[in-house]
């Protein structure tokens, strides 16, 4: 994770910790937010990207890059092969946030879409690459995206001097995997615990069962965390170092996307803000004095659909 | 202002700086952008506030403080007096967004309210202060409330090694004259140039006319620019160093805080894009290498407010 670290060094953006006295009051804790959505390409699945594609030969890197993705990590794949001269295709489902889709196209990639209810989105990538000798860049199942992604939790941690309880969100379990290994390398006392979407819980169900279950695709609000497995290598990670998953419901992730809009001024996409949405909604047990660290992992939400989401009626500060 | 600077480590917080390759790309610059929003209290005025009550002496602060202000300086008033345990009053027009007004008293501050297009908010300031013995904290014609908020220009620059220009929202003018004083002093050949709403471009004409005008209320919807005349310090200041001032319409304010919210992931209101609506709008003569620091400088405006400002109905990405 430190090579990781290294190589994304002056590329990847050090996101800012933010704090907030108003945060700590409503959920009496003390948190430190780690602001992703403030990462390149509007979420943490830069690191994971380029320090994969940084680690693909250079002759291979030119012949191109493939990666499916619900849209974070296609936006991130596609300006990190920019970045690294590699040219990208990507495999999104059709229903994608607009907003994700055009700026994946934006970075310069080819998008192929699919139908996220019916296609299986790894047969077609995998068919795709190998017709064309593409190298893959998976989303999350792979040692150097999740280096990457953990570089997340180790800057926190750096910038924070230690942390109690780490929340991130769990969608294939890249991103908790990575930072769980850097904050149990850090601070082996701390707790770490992945959210998610009460409709996709499909780690949770993993994690109890003690094997990897697959679900349906789950309806959320939460596009981001709409994979119905987990990964196997992120699995086998987490099932060692996670405390466990808090699930929350798609109404909590508005309040706390309102309140990252209103108190915090940052824009939240729902999956981003399944962290907040736990400590708001008082999912952790009350342990006041503990320093919590929360990854805001995403902030690409289209603008009609923010507004959709949270309703235009009424002034939140009216309520 | 290296005074200001220490009196305010640890408390304020050193915000972070955000570059963007799509805002460089859009408005062919090469832009680093002072994220003013996220300081406490949401925008830069709890630096000048925090300064200046520190200090009062301790036996005045505990008889309190009094302010008048259009809303960003109330809430930085009420926290800073808060902080330091001094009682403060905040006189507020009625017409204020509803969410400074319920922060203002969330921090524990009393609020007066008065007409902003009929009343003299100084005169009734002045006059409760007197009355109770409060000792009053002007918003912006201060030389300790000119100097806190110049650390977020010094802040800028030493976490950038140096600016060929600063961009800033003018309203009373203390932002700016803090920020060109700190610009000045460390990069001598920098120009620093102030944005204000076409409709209250009271600093324009007095700068032009080499003396302080006063207009009547401007209709704008930038609420925190709508002081009517230039201070008398900081225009003594600003005519020494500023290169001139630059006017935005309202809709290319709103445009701006649509990018802001899109591109950038942060919540600017009306007033805090005035520098980005400047780049944006394409309103500087272009010159793509130079190095221009932008100070968003605020971000509390209420959902409601913001979804009425920017319209629902389309999400600006398929526009």
């Amino acid at each position: 994770m430190r090579a990781a670290a290294q190589c994304l060094r002056g590329v990847a953006h050090r996101t800012p910790r933010i704090t907030s006295r108003t945060l700590d009051e409503r959920a009496g804790v003390r948190a430190v937010l780690k602001a992703e959505l403030l990462q390149r390409t509007g979420s943490f699945k830069f690191r994971g990207a380029y320090n994969k594609i940084a680690s693909i030969p250079p002759e291979q890197r030119a012949r191109g890059v493939l990666t499916f993705s619900s849209g974070n990590h296609a936006q991130a794949v596609a300006l990190a092969a920019s970045l690294l001269e590699a040219p990208a295709t990507i495999v999104m489902p059709a229903d994608a946030p607009e907003l994700k889709l055009a700026a994946t196209r934006g970075y310069g990639a080819g998008v192929v879409t699919y139908d996220r209810y019916s296609q299986d989105r790894e047969q077609i990538g995998r068919e795709i690459a190998e017709e064309r000798g593409l190298a893959l860049v998976p989303p999350f199942d792979d040692p150097l995206v999740i280096a990457g992604q953990g570089t997340a939790a180790l800057e926190l941690v750096e910038d924070s001097g230690g942390l109690d309880m780490l929340l991130a969100p769990v969608s294939g379990g890249g991103l908790i995997a990575g930072c769980a290994t850097a904050v149990k390398a850090l601070c082996p006392d701390a707790r770490v615990i992945g959210v998610e979407p009460e409709a996709g819980d499909d780690y949770q169900r993993s994690l109890e069962a003690g094997r990897r279950i697959a679900i349906d695709v789950p309806h959320t609000i939460a596009d981001a965390l709409q994979v119905t497995t987990p990964g196997e290598l992120t699995f086998a990670i987490n099932r060692e170092l996670l405390e466990g998953i808090i699930t929350v419901s798609d109404a909590e992730l508005v309040e706390a996307m309102r309140f990252a809009f209103e108190r915090l001024k940052l824009v939240l996409e729902p999956g981003g803000a399944a962290g907040l949405a736990a400590l708001l909604a008082g999912k952790l047990e009350s342990r006041g004095t503990a320093y919590i660290g929360v990854i805001l992992s995403g902030g690409n939400v289209d603008w009609g659909r923010f507004c959709q989401l949270l309703g235009t009626g009424t002034p939140a500060s009216a309520e």
